[in-house]
C-alpha cells in the first residue's frame, strides 16, 4: 500500500490561486531596487518603459496567451481589422489595471491601427510579468506592483510627457490621469478626441465637469453600458460572494443565516446564490418596488435590528453610507461575518471599531478578528473594503465584456465627425450594448434568432436591432413629490 | 373498515375551481330570458341597473369580502377617506371585467366620494353574482355573462346616455368606452377630466390618438407601471405558466423537454418556474442582451428549428407574429404541447392548422388535438390565445395593484389644477409606483427600512423616495444605426 | 374592432379539467337508474358486465388511447408479449380505480395472456365511460360512479362469484377484494397464485395478515419499491402541493409564509416547490437526521407554535396524528389556509373545529371557511384530507410506473415454480425497481451508460444490475436504545 | 483624491487561504534540518513529542480556538465529562490528519480522561502550528508537514512502541496505523478492545480482515454513519465543487456546459450547485433509478460521448474507473476542464495523458494544461485526484460531525462489556446518528420538535427515537437476477 493514501489527502496542497501566480515563480529574488533607477531594454533594444524586470515577459506572455482564449470579442474584432484600420492615427493614452485582459486590450487596439502608452491606475494591481510582456512586445508601459504615491503620478506623466507624440485619445479608469492632463497640460485637451471612463468613480467626476462647464472634450460613459451593469453586478456578484466568503473563511453556506442589505442587482445576485446554497436570507430595502421583488422572491424583508442579534453573516449592498453601525456591530452574536459587496467601504462603519476597548486580530489575509472585551468575536472582512474585489477574482469573461465596449468606444469617438458630439458625457446606445453582448454569445454555442422580414415590420424594428421598441413618449411630471397633486392627499 | 379507503380517493371529486365557483348553486335554472328583458328591483327598489338575476346578490357578495381580505391597500385607501373625499363630485363611468376585484375598487372609488356607472369589457367575463351584489349596493351595473354584441354596446350606451348625470371620469380596460364615447357622444369630452386605461390595446388605442393630435383629454397609462409590468409578468407568469399547463393537461413538468421563445420578462417567469419543476428548458431569442441572459441563467439558446422535433412542450412569449409556424408544428413529436403566454394570439400561426388534412379533435375545455394523417397528435391549448388568462386565474395580489394604480390615478386627474396636464398620456411617476408597492408590502409583513437623515443627504435623495437618483442626464444620439459612426466598421 | 378584445378575456373560460371531463358530455342525462336494474350489452352481443351505460363506450377510449400515449413501459411489454404469453392462464381478479390508466393496465394483461374481472375500490373514483370502454371490449367490470356501499360489495362479488371460472391470482388497491374473499370463498385461495397490492392500507393489512400466521399465499408489496416510493412522494409532491393549492384557493405563492410539518420525502417535495415559487418556508420535525436536512436545504428548523401566528399556509407531511392542534388553530392568524399532504386525514385535527361557536362555510367544492367569533377565518382545504388526492390530479406517468410493477408482479408470481414463494409477503428486488426505472427512461430521451466488461469487474457487478453494491455485512445491535452502552453516559 | 481609488482595487491583495496561513509567518525561516534531529521541548520541559517547531505552539493554539467555535458537539461532550470521565483509563493511538479540527477532538478525549498518542496519516497534511500546540499542551505527537516514508513510520512506531505505555484503543484513518501493529506488535492486540476508522479505505481492509477471519478486535466502522455520508458527500460536495473549480480556474460558471459523470449524492450535490449558478448540466448514470432522478431533477441524461465535444467542464464522481478514456480527452474541445470528484483518481485516465506528443504544462498549483499537436489544450485539475481534498477546503461543521462520531464510538467500544462486540465490523445504529444530528442542530438554532406521548403510541416509537418504524420484514430474493423468474421472459 501507499503512504499517499489517496482519500487523505486534504490539505495536501495548501491552495493559492491569485490572478498571476505565476509570480511566485520568478519574483522570489525580492528585488529591491525600485524600477526607476533600473536600465532596462527589451530584446529588439527598445528601453521606452519602465517595469519590474523585462526578463519576466515570457511568463507574462503565457498568461495573456490564455486570457486571449477567453476574450473572443476582441480577438474578433481584430480578425475585422485585417484589412481596414479603424484606429489608425490613434494615440491612446491609457491608465487601468495592468493584467493580462489589459493586455489583450492594448494589443487589440494596436491591431487597429492605434499607439497605445500606459500606466497603471492602482499602486497594487499591476502584474509585473505582464507589464514586462508588453514591453517586450514594444508597449510603452510604465507600471510595476507596489508603487509609491510618487511613483503613481511619475509612470502617468512618462506616458503623458514625452517628446514628438501627443495624445488624441484618452481611456481612463478612475479619472487620475484625465485629472493630471486637466492639471498639467490642460493645452493638450486641443488635439483630444475624447475620453473613454469605465469607472464609477471617474464618471463621476466627469459628470461634475460637465455640470461646472468644464468638461472640453466629449467623453463615453462606460460604466452604465447595459452588458457592463448586468454583469458586473448580477452575474459575477452571484458567483463571488461565495467565492470570496470561502477563500477568506472556509465556511459552510447551508443553513447558515444571512442578511443581504439592498435587493438591488448586487444584492439580488448575492440572494440568489446564498439561498441556492442553502442559507436563510433576509433582506433589508429603502425602496418599496425592490422590497416588493425582494417578497416574491421569497425573502423575508425585515430591518436590520429585527435579525441583527441571530445572523452569522452581514453582507451590504447599498451604495450607502452606515448600513452597518457600531450599535450593530456590538449585538452580533460571536463569530458573525461582516463583510461589504457594495459601491464604497463607507456601508459598514468600520472606522467606529477603532477603539480601545476593542482587540483587533488579523487571522488571515484580509480577515480581521475584532474582539470585544467579553470575548465576543466578530470576523471582519476586508475591513469593509469591497469583498468581490479584495478576496475573489473577476472572471476573465466578465472583464471581456467591458474590455470590447471601450474598444468600440475609442473606435467610435475617434472616427465621428467634427461636432457629432458634443463637451458633453455620453452614454453608449442600446444598439452597441447588444453589438458587445452579439460578440459573446458564441463563447456559450448561443444561436441568436433572426427575425424575418415580415416580423420586424409587424414589430416595427430594424431587424439588425435595436430590439426595444420606441413606440411611447414618456411623459412624466418632474420628479418633485410636491408638484403631484395625489401627494397631499396621500400623506 | 371503510368501504371509502382514505388513501384511495384519487378521483373522489373532480376538480372545478373557477374564480367564481359559487355560479354552479345559483345559475342553475338556466334561465334563458334576457336580462334587457327582465323587471328587476333591488331590495331598495332601486331598478338603475341590468344583471342576469338580483336575487344571487348574497353570493357576490360574500366573494367581494373574500376579496376584500387580499387588497389591503384599497381598503386602506377606504381609511384615509373617511375624512377627506378626494373624488367627492367625481362622475366615473367604467368599463371593465365585472368580478371581485372590479367590486372592490368600485366600492372604494364611492367611499372615496364618486358616484359610478359601470359596464363590462368582455362579453363573457362578467360574473353574475358579482354584477347582482352591485347592483344591490346601488351601483347602476349593466352587464352579464353571455352578452351578445348588441348587449355589449347597449350595455355600455346605458351607462354614458342617461338624462341628468354626465361622466367626468372614464376608467378604461381596452378602449372600447372610449371609442363610444368618440364615437357617439363626443361633446361629453368637454367635461371629462380624464382617462384612466389599464390594457395594452388600450393605451395603444390612445398613443395613437395623440399622434394624429385627437386626444382631446390627459390619459394616464397605467398599463406600462413599473409594479404592474413586474408582477404582471415575471411574477404572475412564473406561477400562471405551471397552473396553465397542469389544469389543461394534468402533465407532470418533471423531466420535460421545453422551449421557451423570447426571454423578456414573461418568458424569464416560465423559465424559471419550469427549471424549477425539474423541466430542461431551451430558449429562442433575437435580442442578444436578452440572450446573453438566458445563456447566464443557465439555459441554452437555439434557435426553435433545432430543437422542435424533440421537445414536449412550445411555449410563446414573444409579442411576435408567426413565431410558431407550421412548418415547426409539422415537425413536432406525438403529443407535443403548444400555448401561448404572449401579449396577443398571433404568435403560434393556429390559422395554419386549419386545413383539411388535418383533423380537430375538443378533448377537454380550452384544450384541442390536432392531428396529423400519420396519426401525430399536438396538442394545443386554448387555441393559441393566452393561457395564462384562458386557462389558469390571476391572483388577486396582482389585481390589488393594478387597481390602486387605477384608484390614484383617477384620484390624481381629478384633482390636478387645470392646465397641469395636456392633452396627451401620462406614466405614472416612479413614486406613485412606489407608494402603490408599499401599500402592499404589509401583506407580507415586510418592515421597509427608512433613510436616516444623513443617509439621505449622502445619497441625495428624499427621504420618502423615489429612490432612484437621478445623477446623470443620458445623452443618447438618435437610434438610428446609421448615424453611429462605427456600424460602418462594425458591418 | 372586436368585442372579444383579446388580452381581456381572462374569465372567459371556467376552468374545469377533471380527470376525465368528458363526462360533461356524455353524462348530462342524469340518468337515475341503478346499473344493476340495467339491461345492457355491448356491440358484440355480451352482457357479463354492469357500467352506468355502454353507450359512452367511445369516449372512454379516446381516453384510454390518450392514456396509453403516457404509459410507454406498459406499451413495451405487450410488444414483448406478441410471441410468448407469460400470463396465459391467468385468472386474474383486480380491484383497482378504474380510470384510463388501470385500462391500459387491464388491456395490457390481456394481451399477456390473462383473463380479468374487474371492480372498483372506490365508490367515487370510477370514470363510468372508461368503465363502458371496456366492456365494450369485452371485459366483465362491475363499476360505476356514486356505487352504494351495497352496490360496492354487489359489484366485488361479481367478479369473483362466477360458475365455471375461479380466479388465480389477486390484483387488489386497498385490501377489500382479498378482505371479501378471505370472508367468502376462503376455499378460493387454495387456486389462488399469490396477491399483488398496491396500497399503504392494504399492505398493512397483509402484514398484520402474516404476522398472524393467517396469511395462506405469497404476496407482493408493490407500495414500498423504490421508484414508487420516490415518485409518488418526492417528484409527485413537488407538483401536486402547487397544483392542489392553486385550483382550491388560486392564492399567489410569491412572498407568502409556509410552514410545513414534517422534512420526510414528501416534505422535501413541497418545501422545494415552495421555495421556487419564491415563498417563505419553515419546517418542523422530530427526528434530528432529516432536521439537519432541512437546515442545510436552507429552512428554517422551528416548532410549530413559534411561527403559528404569522404563518399564510399550514401543510401537513407527517404521517402523524394531531400535529395540528385546536390551540394551533385558535393561534392563526386571519386567512391562513391549512392542508394535509400527509398520509391520513389525522394530521389536522378537524375534528376539534366541529364545536358550536365556530361556523363552517362551504365556499367552494373542496375548501372551508370556518369562522372564529370574532370573525377570524381560516381556509380549510378537503376537510384535512389528503390535498393531492383531493385536489389534483396524478399525473399518468406516476401511474404509470405503479401499473408496470404491478404487472411485472402478477407475471413473477404466475410463473413463478411452486415454493420458490412462501406465505410471506415480498417486496420486489431492487433489480425489478430498476428494470421498470429503465422501461421509462426513453420517455425522456434518456440514454443510459453501459458498464464496459472491466468496469463491471472493477466495480464487482453484474453489467446488467443490480447496481447497488453489496460489499458490506452491516451489523447493528438491536435498535433498543439500552442495549447500547453509550446511551447511559449520554442521558 | 486619492492614489487609491477605492473601487478600483481588484487585484490589491492576491487571495491566499489554506486551512492555515499563518503558516506564512512562522514557516518563513525555511528551516531545513529534520525534526527527528532537533532536540525540543515545551514549556514544562517534556519532550515527548517530535514536531516541526514547539516555538510555533502559540499561532496553533488560535486556530484550535476557531475550530473550537464551530465545533459545538466536541465542546457539550467535554462538559457532559466534566463529572463522570467515559474513557478515564482509555490509552488511545491515533493516525489521522494533524489540524485543528483533530486537536479539537483530541483535547476532547482528553478531557474524557483518555491518554492520546499520535501521528499523521498523511506526509503531507500536517499543521506544524497546530502540532506545536499540542505538543505544547502535553500530547505526544509525531507529525510534521513533509515526511518522508521512513519518517512516516518512524512517527507511527514512536506512538506505539513506548516503554511502559500500552494503547487499548485504535482510532485509525486509512487503516496505516492498525496495519502497522498487525504487522509488527501483533500481540498488542490482546489488550486493545477496539478500532475506529473513518475512511473508506481503511473499513474496506477491516472487512477484508472480517472476511479472511483475521480481524482480532471489534471495530466500528464510522465512514458509513448516515450523517456522515449524507453530510461529506451531497452537502459538503455541492459547495466544495464550486469552490474546487473556482480557486483553480477563476471560471465563470454562468452559461457553462458541464457533464457530470454518476448522479449519486456526490453528484447530485455538483449537479444542484452548477444548476443554481447558471450552468447547463449534462448527466451520465449507468443505474437506471439514478437515471430516473437525474431526469426529474432537470438533467439531460446522456452517454458521454454524446456531449463530450461541446462541454466546457467534465467532472467525474462515479467511484469507477476510465470513466473518461483517452479517446474522450482527444475529442474535448479547446480549454476544456476535467476533475474527479469520485471516490480515488481512477475515475479519469490520466495514465494515457503520458504520451510523447502531449506537452504538459503546470500553469499554476494543482492545474495543468495538456497540450494536443495541434494546440489545442485541456485544463486537467490536480492531476484527476479528488478535486474537493486538493483545491477546497472541507468545512469545520463537516469535520465536527465526524469527530463526535468517532469520539462516540471510541466511549462505545472503551465502554461495551466483554463480549457485547464479537471480533467483527460495526455500523453505528440509526440512533446514534441521530444523537450526533442532535448535537449539531444548536448551530443553525435549530428546534426540533418533540412527540407527544399520544403520538409516540401512534407511530410505535420510542420518543427519544429512533425514528425510523421498523413495521416490516422485508423479504427479498437473493440478488441473483436468474432467481427471479421474470428475468426469463424479459431478456
Amino acid at each position: 500500500f501507499s503512504k499517499f493514501p489517496s482519500s487523505l489527502s486534504y490539505f495536501f496542497t495548501p491552495v493559492f490561486y491569485s490572478v498571476f501566480p505565476a509570480a511566485s515563480y520568478t519574483d522570489s529574488s525580492d528585488d529591491e531596487t525600485s524600477p526607476r533607477d533600473k536600465q532596462q531594454k527589451n530584446s529588439k533594444g527598445n528601453s521606452d518603459f519602465c517595469v519590474k524586470n523585462i526578463k519576466q515577459a515570457e511568463f507574462g506572455r503565457r498568461e495573456i496567451e490564455i486570457a486571449e482564449q477567453e476574450m473572443p470579442a476582441l480577438m474578433a474584432l481584430r480578425k475585422r481589422a485585417q484589412g481596414e484600420k479603424p484606429l489608425a492615427g490613434a494615440k491612446i493614452v491609457g491608465c487601468t489595471h495592468i493584467t493580462a485582459q489589459t493586455a489583450v486590450l492594448m494589443e487589440t487596439l494596436g491591431a487597429l491601427g492605434a499607439q497605445c502608452r500606459w500606466a497603471a491606475c492602482n499602486i497594487y494591481s499591476t502584474l509585473n510579468e505582464v507589464a514586462a510582456a508588453l514591453a517586450e512586445s514594444g508597449f510603452p508601459v510604465f507600471a510595476w506592483k507596489g508603487e509609491s504615491e510618487d511613483d503613481f503620478w511619475w509612470c502617468i506623466d512618462r506616458c503623458v510627457n514625452v517628446e514628438g507624440w501627443q495624445p488624441n485619445m484618452i481611456l481612463d479608469d478612475g479619472g487620475d490621469l484625465t485629472h493630471w492632463i486637466y492639471k498639467k497640460y490642460p493645452n493638450m485637451f486641443k488635439k483630444i478626441k475624447g475620453i473613454v471612463e469605465e469607472s464609477v468613480t471617474g464618471v463621476h467626476r466627469l459628470y461634475q465637469l460637465s455640470k461646472a462647464g468644464k468638461l472640453c472634450v466629449p467623453a463615453m460613459n462606460v460604466n452604465d453600458s447595459v452588458t457592463k451593469q448586468k454583469f458586473d453586478n448580477l452575474y459575477c456578484c452571484r458567483e463571488s460572494i461565495l467565492d470570496g466568503l470561502k477563500r477568506t473563511t472556509d465556511m459552510m453556506f447551508g443553513g447558515k443565516q444571512v442578511v443581504v442589505c439592498g435587493y438591488g442587482e448586487v444584492g439580488k445576485g448575492c440572494c440568489a446564490a446564498l439561498k441556492a446554497m442553502g442559507s436563510i436570507v433576509y433582506v433589508t430595502e429603502i425602496d418599496p418596488i425592490c422590497a416588493l421583488q425582494a417578497c416574491m422572491d421569497g425573502f423575508r424583508l425585515v430591518k436590520l435590528n429585527e435579525v441583527i442579534r441571530q445572523v452569522d453573516i452581514v453582507i451590504t449592498c447599498t451604495g450607502n453610507k452606515n448600513v452597518v453601525t457600531r450599535e450593530h456591530l456590538d449585538r452580533m452574536k460571536n463569530s458573525c461575518i461582516v463583510c461589504n459587496m457594495g459601491h464604497s467601504n463607507t456601508e459598514i462603519d468600520v472606522a467606529s471599531l477603532r477603539t480601545p476597548e476593542l482587540t483587533w486580530e488579523r487571522v488571515r489575509s484580509q480577515v480581521d478578528h475584532v474582539i470585544w472585551p467579553d470575548g465576543k468575536r466578530i470576523v471582519l472582512l476586508a475591513e469593509g473594503r469591497l469583498l468581490n474585489l479584495s478576496c475573489s477574482t473577476v472572471p476573465t469573461f466578465v472583464l471581456s465584456i467591458t474590455a470590447t465596449t471601450q474598444a468600440l468606444a475609442l473606435i467610435e469617438l475617434y472616427n465621428a465627425p467634427e461636432g457629432r458630439y458634443k463637451q458633453d458625457v455620453y452614454l453608449l446606445p442600446k444598439k452597441m450594448d447588444e453589438y458587445v453582448a452579439s460578440l459573446h454569445l458564441p463563447t456559450f454555442d448561443a444561436h441568436l434568432t433572426e427575425l424575418t422580414d415580415e416580423q420586424a415590420k409587424y414589430l416595427g424594428l430594424n431587424k439588425n436591432g435595436p430590439f426595444k421598441p420606441n413606440y411611447y413618449r414618456y411623459l412624466e411630471l418632474p420628479r418633485n413629490g410636491e408638484a403631484w397633486v395625489i401627494m397631499s392627499f396621500l400623506h
